[in-house]
């Protein structure tokens, strides 16, 4: 999965019929270009997300069919660099 | 998805059977290298799309068995980068 | 789909038994790194051409079990830029 | 598949029903930007691990439904670069 | 497919069990980064090698589950970039 922060809603009238109403955001990697996302999820715009490409984007989207090859999959909280147990961080 | 401009349509006699008589349109991402789409929406020269890739490129296309790794499914019309509701932009 | 030229026939005697005899092609992005295509259409050294990747590129091979990730699919003639009908180009 | 190292353990709370609480790993290619990744092999802070993408990163994951693109498969011990047996390095 | 050097063989004990015991090298394209392929074909150390990902990786390791994105296919002999028949080169 990739991280992007959510940049917009996407507006596009004329769309094939499989896509249908589902929201797509204009979604940005940190210093890439910016990519399309359906949202399962319900993201709001500055939210950073992970995002599932390849066919897994089809399965995340609902079901087999749904033409997505990036969907969002979780809003991130935030991360930890640190090992928490006593295995402790390498 | 991806975000790419049309640039023009391409003519190409001699292909294999499966890819049939479908428009293959020219695209090009902002800055990036030219790739070829199918084109089951209906766009012209100018026109800003997005258009979905690996497996579901072929969903996109009509069947399972078409053989495409890049699809137009809807063309832009805008998109907000500010919050519409109550939420708020972050 | 993205375009290649031609640059040569590959020889791989050494290969899995799933590969078959099938024509093999060295290709090349404009400005980009070699890959390698399998060749159902029939092109010659400096031809461009557009070829399919992803799981397309099985089913363009002509099965679902051919083991290509990128499948010559046609032979470029020309591209128009200028939109033909009366809509004009934007 | 490719290198990474693992930079620490992903929170998100908001996440789609599919990723169910499977562990989520933020990880980084030498030189690269951060990725997620599914890990069901139980890897620690500071661990050089091979992950693989595409649909296989489904089926490694657990289930061919499992919405992941990317899925750790083992953790490195390390690699030879010269040929064990009487064959040598050429 | 992509044309990569075999640089050596990886050693990663812990590892998901749909792995199995397969031959894991560490191979590299010209003047790109480090991957890990599936050697079903028996390379050795300075290799030139033909792989394939997508999901035809999991095809060219042997059965439809096993989770690979990249898998070597044939060891490359060489290539010619002229055209052998009377049709001549372009």
């Amino acid at each position: 999965m990739k991280i992007f922060q959510v940049e917009g809603t996407l507006v596009a009238t004329a769309r094939i019929d499989k896509l249908e109403s589902r929201r797509l955001l204009v979604v940005r990697e940190r210093g890439g270009s910016r990519s399309v996302a359906v949202d399962p999820v319900g993201c709001k715009v500055g939210d950073w997300v992970i995002a599932v490409g390849s066919s897994a984007a089809k399965d995340a989207a609902g079901h087999k069919d749904y033409p997505s090859d990036l969907t969002i999959v979780g809003i991130i909280d935030y991360w930890n660099t640190e090992e928490a147990g006593p295995g402790g961080a390498t």
